[in-house]
Parts: structure tokens; sequence; C-alpha cells
């Protein structure tokens, strides 16, 4: 899931704008934007709530859009920011950049590099850092604890979706007509109601990314990852590389490395993983993580998986096709892979359709999904991520359906921005006539596949003509305008200043 | 210095064998051959002395040369080892490599990548995992300890010697008119003695090579480092990771992770830099590292400067050319560069002809030896470490007139192979009748220059008839021939099973 983005701290700088264009703004009680993790007492978690920020996954084609819109239609700030980094000298930023790429090298803070054919497939070869932004970005400390104290709710919320599975199929419904790949894990999701399959155990490992509007001040929910919730091990350490930078140039830099707040988004994952594994309670069963064949992004996974084994040593890497190759379920329900008994699937893969070249990954689903294995995350969970289900919560009175506290639906509320489905034709009509004020989002997931600005009038008056059910495949969301901000990027060893504007990324755990 | 050898734990696998040619040795009261650091008592220490285990450079050809000879040459056992690698099943190999491969990723255990264009010039980029020896290699702990309780002494050799102008000029005075690059290390010493010019406070950072004759069961010195000693970084690495292995898959290997001795080697060096800086009492003055202008080794050198800044914080790189171009020498000696007053000046580059690729970088040397900055090493340690000075203290009653203390001197000398320098008519003679027993050794530095087998006969031959004063620049050692292993070897994310022999290079550091 490693695309073209930055890491901004944990979190990541979405989207690079082309200088001409962009603005800086100035920002009140600002925050140092980083990757943090606070307990949540709930008695509803078996373990604390963890919660910390994260990456984005924006391809430079989205990036450009976005760009092109900002400064044409919106009514911008030209303050000075607090911290401008653009006003460092530049031998400082040389030394900075020297030190960061030093130390993203000797503390893994590494993928595998685009250029090595090699580094998706063996550890170890093809190493180049991860591309991050050199400093923190500043972030309104009350928008963050506000998406912290949401992020429990919407777990819950979660949760509550999955267990409806009348919900999921009608909401569903016109998608699955459009959109193959929803309607293949709609059909495993109806066998399993037809099989009266419950998830004893079930474990969600969430990021919900959020930006922040600049206009309104609103912190608004982009989307919610309930499968291979990515870079939980590198944004740590970004946020650890941030804390060293500020620390070490305190005599040149105003900035406090106290008031970055500690990311332990990998910690928890692991501790989620290998409690699960205990609630499974077979001593002899391992936890399976499902990988892709090819992956740069792996050094994020590692990180995971040697926390993991540090509190249980047992787990094993597999594709979709080896789990479909050497998997078998046993009378009881027990899933076997490669003669290992499995007590709990983590996927990391399985979320595109490029992940199902072949009935063979389809059948490794549905295989684990029949079994008594705890599934991270199960075709319910997974379904409750998905856009169509965000649009459908933010319909009028749907999240009371799920949600009993009023306190609880008012924060998740406050956090939903604009969401429409394509039959909404006030909506549509407005859409071709302000383009710029909307996203068109498809139901795949692993970005890049939004459309912007003018393709969204050009997108929605050819399916008007063509009067297709092509429609059900997208939802409009309203278009957001996060702060523009002034940063030094790296990537391939070399650093250069650029504004970007940031989303927020919260982790989360839940096991139930 | 990084060439094409293998790290085998701290210390270095030097030879791959081809396995047609190689056997396996048994060998008694087995010691994991790893790196290590012990402290020992000594009134003439500032702290106490650092010894671990070290890498060794040996080229392919080196290499190969030896391999002809094993096998052909000698009397060899055939018993088996007592911990054969090449018996560990080949799915568990690949679960360990995989596993080797990861932590040297998250863990810094990387070098530059020569297929990378860039890799010696920028940090982050073209990483690759350090080749290693997948396991540690076994060693008698006798001779460990032997190589340990001899390195202070040798510490104190090098100091002595370094204070006795009169027997470095003469005893590389032939040298000198054969070999350009001592010469020009000659005259800038010979300089220093016009001047009078005294070290205040001598810096030694070394490592001294050893190999077990399989014979004679002799622990012989193969080097003495006094410049750049390298891998004090990586070696530290390669012992976490065979511990962490050896732990990890305790259930499968009978090897104690425990019996691999702890290296603090990076952690000293970085003690003694930082020592020598407050010995040297101007808390504005910088430590100044002089490196190469590319270095695909610099991982290794990073993981030493983390460390010396956690204890100093202001540490400046800079090569040979730069020092020339930005450098000055105050009247009171202190030495300037790019306006910082530089305390302690430490060479990880002027160990080579390669190094001055122009006046310029001469200018330099001499510059920062005429200052008062405290040298790692100053010029007269560097030429303590040459070749010559080592055969030249081989020389019955030499040691006596640097040591006093007997067991001191006899200890040094049980660890001296032959060393003859080729005005020895006699062991000549002897050389072009049994090459293979002797090698011949450039005053050269950096390793792969060495002349081994028929073509240490074809060399002495041309040198009697052409009667030139070429001699000079080698000495003749005795060809040692220590235990051929079976081992696990990685590089470039492939391991495969080979033969080596092993060095131990244990590291010491002299502050006086």
């Amino acid at each position: 899931m490693l695309s073209s983005s930055f890491l901004v701290s944990d979190s990541t700088s979405l989207t690079t704008l082309s200088p001409h264009k962009s603005k800086l703004y100035s920002k009140s009680s600002p925050f140092l934007f980083n990757p943090t993790t606070i307990e949540l007492p709930n008695s509803h978690f078996l373990k604390p709530c963890n919660i910390s920020m994260a990456h984005n996954i924006i391809s430079s084609q989205g990036s450009q859009l976005k760009c092109s819109a900002i400064g044409d239609d919106l009514d911008i700030h030209t303050e000075k920011p607090i911290f401008d980094p653009h006003s460092i000298k530049p031998n400082l930023i040389q030394k900075m950049s020297y030190d960061a790429l030093v130390w993203s090298s000797l503390h893994g803070l590494l993928v595998g590099d685009r250029a090595s054919e090699k580094s998706g497939k063996v550890p170890g070869v093809g190493l180049v850092h991860a591309p991050v932004s050199l400093l923190p970005m500043l972030f309104p400390e009350s928008n963050w604890k506000q998406a912290c104290e949401v992020a429990p709710i919407f777990n819950e919320l979660v949760d509550r979706v999955s267990l409806d599975g009348k919900f999921l199929q009608e909401s569903l419904s016109r998608t699955k007509k459009v959109d193959a790949f929803t309607s293949r894990l709609l059909d495993i999701h109806a066998k399993m109601l037809d099989m009266n399959k419950k998830e004893e155990i079930r474990l969600g490992l969430h990021r919900s990314d959020y930006m922040l509007d600049e206009q309104t001040n609103l912190l608004l929910q982009i989307e919610l990852n309930t499968i291979s919730s990515s870079f939980p091990g590198l944004s740590g350490l970004v946020s650890e590389l941030h804390r060293s930078l500020l620390h070490q140039y305190k005599q040149n830099l105003e900035l406090d490395p106290a008031r970055i707040p500690e990311n332990k988004a990998v910690d928890q994952f692991a501790e989620a993983l290998s409690k699960a594994w205990s609630e499974y309670n077979n001593p002899s069963a391992v936890v399976m993580v499902v990988v892709q064949t090819e992956e740069r992004n792996m050094y994020d996974q590692h990180w995971l998986f040697t926390l993991l084994k540090e509190r249980y040593p047992f787990y094993i890497r597999k594709t979709l096709a080896e789990i479909d190759e050497q998997g078998e379920l046993l009378p009881d329900g027990t899933l076997v892979v490669d003669g290992e008994a499995v007590a709990v699937v983590y996927f990391r893969a399985g979320y595109a359709p490029t992940d199902y070249p072949s009935e063979s990954e389809w059948r490794a689903r549905v295989l684990m999904e029949q079994s008594c294995a705890v599934k991270c995350p199960s075709i319910a969970y997974h379904l409750a991520g998905t856009k169509k289900i965000q649009q459908e919560l933010a319909k009028p009175n749907v999240l009371e359906r799920f949600l009993e506290n009023k306190d609880d639906i008012a924060k998740v509320r406050k956090c939903f921005a604009g969401l429409w489905s394509l039959d909404d034709l006030t909506i549509v009509k407005d859409a071709i006539e302000r383009p710029g004020y909307y996203v068109m989002k498809p139901q795949r997931e692993g970005g890049g596949n939004n459309i912007y600005g003018d393709d969204v009038k050009l997108a929605l008056q050819r399916m008007e003509k063509e009067g297709m059910e092509e429609d059900a495949a997208y939802i409009l969301m309203q278009r957001i305008f996060p702060t523009v901000s002034p940063a030094i990027l790296m990537r391939e060893g070399i650093s250069h200043a650029d504004h970007v504007i940031s989303e927020l990324g919260v982790y989360a755990t839940y096991l139930r």
C-alpha cells in the first residue's frame, strides 16, 4: 500500500503542491503534528485503545488535481505560519537532511527501492530510506484530541455494523452490480450468513484518516481503514526521527521535541495480535500473516512482526496462492496451513482486486473465512470499511441504528464530511455545476483512483448520458480543503522545499 | 576499507575456499567466535582497554591463491567439526537467512551497494545488508583470551615505538627509496622531528588481526592496524544478530547465545574519542573525522559518530581536499577548519596512496600534523603500524628496546609469525624453493596486494635478476594455515554453504 506519498511524522504529507499555487496559512494553538498513542478507558475494550497518526496514500495524479483546485477556487489566508521550515538556512537544512538520512538507515526507517528489481521480494537488498518530511507538521491540539476521542467509538461502530449482515448486503446491493471486487466480497459474506457463521473473537486493527478543513476548521474523516492499515511500524520511527532532530538542533529550531506525541501503534498492534492469539487458546497454533507476493513496504510489516515475535514467537507469512495450495479446514473448523494450525489471520494483502489474480486467491479467502481462526479483518469488518458504507452511515438516522449514546453519535457525525450516493440527483446536478467542491470516490481501495475537478463533471455527465449503473461504483464526497503548509520533503537522498497538505491518521485496535 | 570480505561475527571470514579443496577440522575447547569487549586493568591506561574481534579484508584474488595452497601442501585432519552449519536442513537455513536479512535491515547492519552509483556519496540510498556469516564461528577460548591479554601490550609497544623517531626513520630507510607513499609519510615524520614536535595527548584506536595456525595451534598476528581500523560499528551488530538468531532458534541449534562474547568496540572507540576531546580542554573545539570522498562502509562509521554525538555533540566530517581548502593553523598551533577549532582529528581516510591524488591532500596531512590537535593516529603511530616495522620488531632483541617486562615481551613475541626482510638471502632462497610456505606483503595498506604461492617464487626471481631495490617494498612472512570451517555465507540477499578461514581481530583503545 506504499505509494508515492511522503511520510510526515507518522503521518504523511499527501499531496505535493506546485509552489506557485501554494499559499501559507496561520494556525492557532499549534501542536506538533506527529504520531501518538493515548490510552482511553472503555469497558468494551479488552485493551486500552491505541491511537496514533498515520500515513496517507495519494498518487501524484491526485496531487496535481488537488493542486489545481487550491488557489483557483478558494479564498485563502496568506498570513505567515508560526513555524516556517522554508525559512531555515540552506546550510542547516543540508546538515539536518544528512543526519535524517543517516538516522533512517541506522534505525530501519526503510522501504524497498523501486529501482531495484529484487527489493520487494527479498529483505536486505535494494533498500532506500522511506520518503519523509524532514520536520514534523504543526497540528492543533484540540483537533488531535478530538480524533483520539472518537477512535474507540468508530471501533465500536465497525463492530456493530459488522454484526448487521442485512444492512451490509442491502447497502452494497447496487454497488454489487457494477463492482466485481465488492461483489465477490459480498458473495463470501452472504455465504457466511447462510452458514450462520459467527465470529466469536473479533479483532480490528484500524486507521482512521482525517483532513482538517481550513475554512470550517472541522476535522473530517477521509476514510476508515479496516483492512491492512499500513505504516504502524514506520510511523513511530518518523516520530523518533523528528524527536531526535529537534533535540539535536534545539539551538537552531524553536520546536520542543516533547510536543511530539508518542506513537506506539506498532506495539499496540503487536499486543492486540498476541492477545487475540491467547484468546484463541491453542498454544500450538500460529499467527498467519497474509502477504503480497511482492511488497516494497515490507519493513513496516517486519517491525510489527519483530515485536510480535517477542511476545509470541511463532508466526508464518503466506500469500493467498500459498494458502490455497497448503491450506485445509479440519472438521472442527481449525484452519491448517502448511501443517500449522492457525489461530489468527492478519491480512496485509487481499484489500485490492489485483491481490486476486485467479480463483485460487478467492478460494483461499473463503477457506479462511469459513474457519474458526480469528480474522483481522473478517469479511464483515472488511465490508464495514468500504466507502459506500461510510456514505450510508452518514445518512440521517443511520448511526442511531448502531450506537445508543447520543454524545457518541454526535462525535462521530461531526467527523463526517458531506457524503452522497450518485442517485441523489440534486447533489449530482450541483457537482456538475461546481465540480471543484466534490470528489468522486470509487469503491476500490488503495488510493489514487479518486476523481477531482473538471473530471468529476465529465464523469457525471457521461454516466447521465449512458444511463448505466456504473454510478453505483462511486460515491460523491464533499471536497475538503486542508491547510497548505511549507515543508522540507526528503526522497531518494534529496531534500527539497515544497508545500504540502497533510492527513492525520489515527490507529486504533479493537478486540472483542 | 570494506572489500569483498564476509563479516563473520564481528570478525570476518576472509577467504572463501572452493568446496572440492576444502577439509573440515576438529577443534578442542570450542568457543563461539564473536566480537567481545573485556576490560583489562592497566595503570598506563586512562581507560580500560577495549578488546573485541574484527573483520578482515582479503580480496578474492588472495582467497583463490590461498585456496589452491590448502589441500596441496598440507597434511590436514578430516574429523567432523563439533558444530557443522552445513548439516542444518535447507528449510531451516532458509528461515534463518530470511530472519537475518530482516534483522540486518531493521538494525542498520548495512553497507552501500556497489551496484548503486550514489551509495558511497549520500547516506540512505542504495543500501544493502552487510555480507555476513549466518552463524558465529567456533574459536578456542584460550586463544581468544591470549589475544585479549596481549592487546594492551601492543598498544604500549606502538606508543613506545612512536616516540623513537630514529628507529622509525632507520627501519624504513630502504623502504623509503622504493615506496613513494611511505616516503611521503617519512618526510612528514622527519619534518616533525626537525621541529621537535611533541604529541602531548596520544590516542590510538587499534585493531590487531590474528590467524590461528592449524598445525602449531599458535595465534599469529597478521597485522596491527593503527590507522582507520574499520568495522567497530558493524562488528558489534553482527554479534547481536548472531545472539538474536541463536536465541530464536535455540530449539534447533545447540549453540548457547551466552557463549558469544559482548562486543562494545564502538562504544569504547566513542568513549576514547570523547575523552581525548576532554583532554584537549577547549569546550568550543570539535572532533574532525577525515573521510574519503566516497565510502560504501559509511554506516560502520555512522554508528561510531552517533555514539560520539551522544557524549559530545559537535563533530565535523571533512575530506583531505576540504581540509586543505578550509584549514589553517593559528600561531598557537590550533587547527581551524571551516571556522571550527579542531580538538581531535580522527582518520577514516589517508591510509592508502589513492587517498592522496594531488599535493592538496598531502598539504592537508602536513597541516594537521603540525597542529596541536590530537591526531588519531599521529604520523608516528601511523608508521609504527607498517609491515616493515612489524618485521623489524620481530628481529632478535628489538622488542627489548621498547618493553621492559619480560612476560610482556614473551607474550608479544609468541604472536609473531616468521617475518623477514628480503635482504635475508637464506630465507629468500627457501621461499623460492618452497613458495607455498611464505607470503610476500607490500608496505601498502588496504589488503589485496599480498603475493602467494608460485607468484612468490616468480616475484623473488625477477627481483634477483633485475637487482633493483624493489625488494625493500616488501617483507616476507611465514604462510599461516588456519582452520578451514564450514559456514553459511550471506551476500546480496542470498545464502550459500561454503568453507572459510577466519581472522580474529581485537580492537583496543589507548589514550595517553
